[in-house]
C-alpha cells in the first residue's frame, strides 16, 4: 500500500519512522511543512524538514526528538561569545545540515533537490519531499504582538503570546515540490500525521488546496482512497507543542473531535487515542470511520505499532 | 613608543604577540592582510584577521598556529558527508566566527567594525584592523594552471603549482580601513612582520600605496621615523609557508637580503637571523640599518624576545 503521510516535526517524524519500520521505502512518501523554515543567523533552517529526515535516518537525538544524537553546540556558544543570537538551539552536525543546504540554495539548486540528496547521503530510502521548492512562511497574529513569524513566536517566545490566527506568507505563489502530486496519485492513502493542525498541516494543506485561499485549482487531482488523520490532541493536550493551547485561544475546546472538525470532509478515517473514546461517536456522525487505539509514541516500538494499527484500519480499503 | 605592525598570518601574528607582551595595549596596531579572504562554503573567512586576533586573544592552536585551540570539527566532517567541500579545514569554533561575520557583512557593517566588536568579545585590547573594509583578492598566476584564488593556491593545491606573478584584485578602489592612516600619523615606527612579502605584506602595501599601482596618492602622508620589516627568509627558507619557494620561482634567490631588497627604499632598518649575518653588509650597503639576531620563535618567551630586539634596536629614535 503506497502512503503519503504529511508531517510536521517531531510528531509527524515519529509516526513517520513507524510507517518507515513496515512499508517498504519506495511506498512511503514524506511530504513535509516548510512554514516553519526561516533565516537565522544567515542560514536557512528548515526545521520540520531535518526532524523528519534525522529521524528516518536515525540520526536524531532521542531525548528531545529534535536536532541530531550525540550533538555538541561549540559553534553557537562561540556566536553568542561574540554577541550573536544563542536563543535558536543549533548543533554543530545540525549547523552541517544548515550551512551546506544554504549554500545550495544560493547557488540557485532547489530544496526538493538539496532534500534528496542529503536524503541519500544520511541514507534515508524513503522520499521525503518539502512541501514546496517556493519559501511559505507561517505567521502567527498575536494579541500582544501582533504578527510574529512563525519560530519568533515558537521558540523565542515560546508560545506565550496568545494566538488570533495564522497565515501563511507566499503560498498564493508556492507550488507543491516535484514529486508531491505524483506521489498523491499513486497513493492508496493520505496519512496526516499527529502534528498541529495549525501550523503544521494546514500550510502542506494551503500548497496542495490552494482553491480554498486564492483561485488556482486543487493540486490534489486524484483523491485516493483514504485519507486518514491521527489525532494529535490526547485528552485535552499535546504530547508536545501548542496545539492545544491554540484552539483554545482561538475559542475551540482541544479535543480529537475539534481536530476532526478541523479537517472535516477532508476526512475518510480518523484514528483518537483510547482516552477520547467517548468523542469517536461524534465523528462517526460525520461520516468519517474511527478507529480508537492508543496513540502516545514513546519509543520506537510504539511507533512501529501505531503504523500497524492505522496501516490495519485502512487496508480493507 | 606607538607602533603599527603590518601582518600576514602565523609569522606576524607570533611577532604581534610579542609586541603585546610588552606594549600598553593602546600603544600597538595591527594592520592584517586581507588578499588572502575568501568565499567558502557561503562565508567569508578571513585566515589571517583570524590568526591575529586568536593569537592576541590567547585563543590560537598552538601547534599549528592558526585557527582555534581544542578545536572540533563535527560541522565540517557533516558537511563532507553531505557532499560539500572539506578541503578548507575549517573547526567549529572559527565557524562560529566565519558565520557571525559574514551574517554582520550581509547586513551592511564594515569588516573593521565588525572586527572591532570581535576583538572586544574575546578580550583583544590593541587595536586589530583589516587593511580595508572593501574586498582585495589576493590571484597567483601559476604556470600550471593559469591564475588561481589565493587560497586554492595556499591551501588546496598545497603550494604546488610554480608561481609566475601575483595581482590583487579590487586593490584598486580599496582604500585604507578606518584608523589605518591614523594609526600611522601617530605612530614612531611602522613594523613589517616576518610574514610573506609577497602575499601577505604587498596587498597592504599595495592599499597603503596606490601611486605604485594607480593614480591615486599615497596614502601615508606621515612617514613614521622608522620602518622596520624583520625577515621571514632565513638561511634561504621560511618556517613557514611558500615565501622561499615564491622567490626562487620568480628567479630571485631566496635570502634575508632578497627580502630587504623587495622592501627596498621603504626601509630604515632591517632584521635578519644569525645564520643570515655575512648578508648583513650589503643590506647595510643599501642605506638600511640592520640587527642581527635570533628571529626564529618557537615559544611565547621567543616572541616576546624577538619584539624586545626589535623594539631596542629602533628606539635610539
Amino acid at each position: 500500500m503506497k502512503i503519503v503521510a504529511l508531517a510536521g516535526g517531531v510528531g509527524g517524524a515519529k509516526l513517520a519512522d513507524g510507517l518507515a519500520q513496515i512499508l517498504p521505502p519506495e511506498d512511503l512518501t514524506v511530504v513535509v511543512n516548510t512554514g516553519d523554515d526561516f533565516e537565522h543567523l544567515g542560514l536557512t533552517i528548515c526545521p520540520d524538514l531535518d526532524t523528519v529526515c534525522y529521524t528516518l535516518a536515525g540520526l536524531a537525538n532521542p531525548e528531545t526528538g529534535w536536532g541530531r544524537a550525540a550533538e555538541t553546540f561549540h559553534v553557537l556558544e562561540n556566536i553568542a561569545r561574540l554577541g550573536g543570537e544563542g536563543w535558536f538551539k543549533l548543533g554543530d552536525k545540525d549547523l552541517a545540515t544548515h550551512i551546506e543546504r544554504t549554500r545550495r540554495l544560493r547557488s540557485g539548486e532547489s530544496l526538493s533537490q538539496i532534500t534528496r540528496d542529503f536524503c541519500r547521503a544520511w541514507g534515508v530510502r524513503q522520499v521525503v519531499l518539502p512541501m514546496s521548492d517556493e519559501p511559505v512562511r507561517t505567521i502567527v497574529d498575536t494579541v500582544e504582538y501582533g504578527e510574529l513569524p512563525f519560530q519568533e513566536y515558537f521558540v523565542h517566545r515560546k508560545c506565550e503570546p496568545r494566538v488570533k490566527g495564522f497565515r501563511f506568507a507566499g503560498v498564493e505563489s508556492a507550488k507543491p515540490a516535484p514529486g508531491v502530486l505524483e506521489a498523491i496519485g499513486q497513493a492508496q492513502a493520505i496519512l496526516i500525521c499527529p502534528s498541529n493542525p495549525w501550523v503544521s498541516i494546514d500550510p502542506i494543506l494551503a500548497v496542495l488546496e490552494p482553491s480554498a485561499i486564492c483561485h488556482r485549482p486543487s493540486a490534489i487531482r486524484h483523491q485516493p482512497s483514504a485519507t486518514v488523520a491521527v489525532s494529535p490532541i490526547i485528552g485535552g493536550r499535546t504530547v508536545k507543542g501548542p496545539a492545544a493551547k491554540m484552539y483554545a485561544e482561538l475559542g475551540i475546546t482541544p479535543s480529537a473531535l475539534a481536530v476532526a472538525r478541523h479537517y472535516g470532509s477532508r476526512l475518510t478515517h480518523f484514528v483518537l487515542d483510547k482516552v477520547d473514546q467517548m468523542q469517536a461517536a461524534e465523528v462517526e456522525n460525520m461520516g468519517i470511520q474511527t478507529l480508537v487505539t492508543n496513540t502516545i509514541m514513546r519509543t520506537p516500538e510504539d511507533r512501529r505499532r501505531l503504523a500497524q494499527d492505522v496501516l490495519n484500519f485502512i487496508s480493507p480499503l
